[in-house]
């Protein structure tokens, strides 16, 4: 079994570029590292939702108006919760509930994050092979004008309105990566590593705070590929463009690709935006990045490919 | 406040009898003492499933036709589990697990079990006094032809299937009673105590298996009173009637008031069935026991309370 392509993937963007991914490449060829950086325990519930909608998006199972979550849900659950006066601030639908209590029991009697996921997808149908960023707990947390905010107080309670000023991920320099994940990145049947349109700060950045992942893609001879998440100066979904106003940088795809500058070989801007300046050792690609159908998914994945041919390591 | 009257309830049946006493009593007359035997941690998850029947009741929450677990009920979960291969052999409904997670989250706080009923009981609206017969675990399991099992495995996976040998209520001789319990069992105003038309195996002897509380009933000055689980030969729910025989047992109202001889001072039987021959110490008197609507609830609990000024300790 060759896993020729690794993807770092978080939520919703990264959900729907690795299905494009997988929908074009055989799925034996792709491997996801996922952000567990959002994970928390919530009524004693783990959840982990970056891996969910990667995995809900690979299953066909994604609710395709929310974003988030899965397809037809209902939300008795969180109306009986309510009446119990329960914590109602995070949403969790009937269905995806079945996710977070089968993780969390199979957490609980012994089973690491990446054998739970491992064996969640097999259940599910899904070849593509996923994988935690780690087995360890990392906490995004930011830092804001309310105060230091663990992530889903900041993303869901309070709704992405505290001002960013930093941003750090506890635990993450300690954290043992996946060793599945540094296999992968070692193969030398690797032929590219795609940084999918995922927010950079709150997605991609806590998977590049271990410090072995982040020397296992120096190391790496295979291209590495990043996609815009920001067209026309706003994100697709999600805070991205008002954390990069709060942190003092441009709204703009070539800010990101200046952020991954030293990592990346290459970067994919939105074909509706301007091309970009130079970003030293970055080679800039236009494709059509905003994924609305399937068909744009596959059609981006391929795009994301072809770059690969183009974009080797110091070609 | 006072508290003059106890009731000791399993699950359906008990819970019935319960709301009927709750619908003639001032709401603070009434204390209800709960058996936990049955209470199992699943899918990580801890279930008290006859609380949870009492509380429902009470709340007017309860589904009238399937008998547990909550009205309106929906069961997206379920079928969500099915999809993940988990364990679905026990029905969670999406309402009634809100219950489920919100007890656990509370308990693994640090909550007690006593604590966390009362809780749920006041946001609920709920007057009477709900106390689990214990916060200690105490589990009924069952000798069967299949060997031991497990309350839950012997009634629900194996749906009452294996004949009954013998009982037993691990942790019971060793569990500290609800010192609310044994104080409304000891309280001087104290006018009657009800033994609910519960299972008497199952959901009466495990709480009468608890030294403390056996004690307390022996010593206390009120007139006991127990209520026939069982109506022209069979029981009105669940596997009273079944086991009545695997254990050598006439099946009738009678022969449930001789396994409480000792304890109680009357035994209610059904007006349909024949009256009950003599049992040392007991004195028998007929009303209508089965509850198919509130009135019927109401009438009952008013015969019980009729009962008891006829029915006083030494009269």
């Amino acid at each position: 079994m060759t896993r020729r392509i690794v993807a770092l993937s978080g939520g919703v963007g990264g959900a729907k570029l690795v299905d494009g991914l997988a929908r074009v490449l055989p799925p034996d060829d792709l491997t996801v590292i996922i952000n567990t950086g959002d994970d928390f325990r919530h009524l004693g519930l783990w959840i982990s939702p970056d891996i969910d909608s990667v995995v809900y998006a690979l299953a066909g199972l994604s609710d395709p108006v929310r974003g988030w979550g899965r397809r037809d849900e209902t939300w008795r659950f969180m109306e009986a919760l309510r009446g119990l006066k329960g914590a109602d601030w995070f949403l969790l639908g009937d269905s995806d509930l079945a996710m977070h209590v089968e993780r969390t029991q199979r957490l609980g009697s012994g089973s690491s994050l990446t054998e739970v996921t491992e064996s969640i997808a097999r259940v599910l149908g899904i070849r593509v092979r996923l994988l935690p960023m780690s087995d360890d707990p990392i906490a995004t947390q930011l830092q804001t004008d309310e105060g230091w905010l663990n992530f889903q107080d900041y993303f869901v309670r309070r709704r992405c309105l505290p001002a960013i000023r930093d941003i750090r991920f506890a635990g993450a320099a300690t954290a043992r990566a996946s060793p599945q994940a540094l296999e992968a990145l070692a193969d030398s049947e690797l032929r590219l590593v795609v940084i999918c349109p995922s927010n950079p700060f709150l997605s991609v950045e806590p998977i590049l705070a271990i410090p072995s992942i982040r020397a296992a893609l120096m190391d790496c001879a295979a291209p590495i590929v990043a996609v815009t998440p920001i067209i026309g100066g706003q994100a697709v979904k999600g805070p991205a463009a008002k954390i990069m106003q709060e942190l003092g940088l441009e709204i703009s795809g070539e800010a990101v690709a200046r952020r991954y500058a030293g990592l990346i070989d290459a970067f994919i801007y939105d074909r509706s935006d301007p091309a970009p300046g130079a970003v030293d050792g970055v080679r800039f690609f236009e494709a059509q990045t905003r994924m609305d159908g399937t068909q744009d998914r596959e059609e981006l994945a391929k795009a994301v490919l072809a770059v690969a041919e183009q974009g080797k390591k110091g070609a």
